[in-house]
């Protein structure tokens, strides 16, 4: 596995990580299925699903955020991540609700961790011995959705996925690894990601 | 400086950091004119400034994460942050607008950072080597406020401050923390975090 398809696919993790195996999960049926039935499906649409980024996405509430670090082909990752929902989705975490209903819609995002020189001085000038190293969203790496529909999507468990990096959506083996992947949390309808608590 | 101090005061971070000095540029006169010009001011409003908690902010849009560590007071400090932003502050930041106008508000919404078992296990499985680390929100740690309103605040540069942990404002000793450690970042109205990308 390409660097770039690593890192994309971690990208996902927290929607989706890659695993290489059980690609039939998405059969040939399911793909054509989900691209006959999105109108919107195209060189912009991701395979297999045919999901296209929702429009303002980057508005939507968050569901709680994470950090991943460590090396993936001789490479350090290190990231961190928001996963946003839209408003089904956020009501249904809010309610415990499961499985998701028809149309929530959840997004990972996650963007390259950069230290924060201006945070770190502030902070060393605040607290001196302390050594807190403040560190905030870079370049952004990718976004992913999972998207509900227990119809078009019923050889998934329900659920549509979808990986973009530059506004171009991953190839299809990178969307053969996402449902598998989300298979260990199906007792939360394959949903990594918990409701994180209100301050 | 006592750790629950130290630790809440930090968690201001990105909105706040807690430097011992200044605490003149809080006069009496800004602390009386903001709590008379605030109804909801008592209690559950933060000294000095007269903020209460404003309704709905964990559904405001994410500005960024970011995440904090080090040592203080003996103890370890690991969290995971977001800042959030009301429509206006958030129009502000898209269309990189200085100072920010009457009405934005700034969240910042600290959790303590867990590592992720779970997670991890599919990371391992997925990846194996890679020594991959997830780690996600835990408990909330505090959340914090700057509320632009330049007539009332207008001794502290046209914000106001207030840092709550467990839904009560902090002490006036830590409010008087905020102003002063903002002003290395006058050159942005104040405001630490930057406007991460969209993916």
């Amino acid at each position: 596995m390409k660097l770039h398809g690593a890192v994309q696919a971690l990208g996902a993790f927290g929607v989706c990580a890659a695993i290489a195996v059980c690609s039939q999960y998405i059969t040939r049926s399911t793909a054509q299925t989900a691209k006959e039935g999105h109108p919107e499906a195209g060189n912009n649409a991701s395979p297999i699903y045919g999901i296209t980024i929702p429009a303002g996405y980057r508005d939507w509430s968050v569901i709680s955020v994470g950090h991943l670090a460590g090396r993936l082909a001789g490479g350090n990752v290190r990231q961190l991540r928001a996963q946003l929902g839209n408003d089904i989705a956020i009501r249904a975490f809010r309610e415990g609700k499961l499985p998701f209903p028809y149309g929530a819609i959840i997004a990972a995002v996650h963007w390259n961790e950069v230290s924060s020189d201006g945070n770190n001085k502030v902070l060393a000038d605040g607290f001196p011995g302390a050594g807190l190293q403040s560190s905030v969203a870079g370049s952004a790496e990718n976004v992913q959705f999972m998207v509900k529909d227990s119809k078009k999507y019923a050889a998934t468990a329900g659920w549509g996925f979808a990986d973009f990096k530059n506004g171009k959506p991953g190839d299809e083996a990178l969307h053969k690894t996402c449902f598998p992947c989300h298979l260990p949390a199906k007792d939360r309808d394959l949903v990594f990601a918990h409701y994180a608590p209100t301050p």
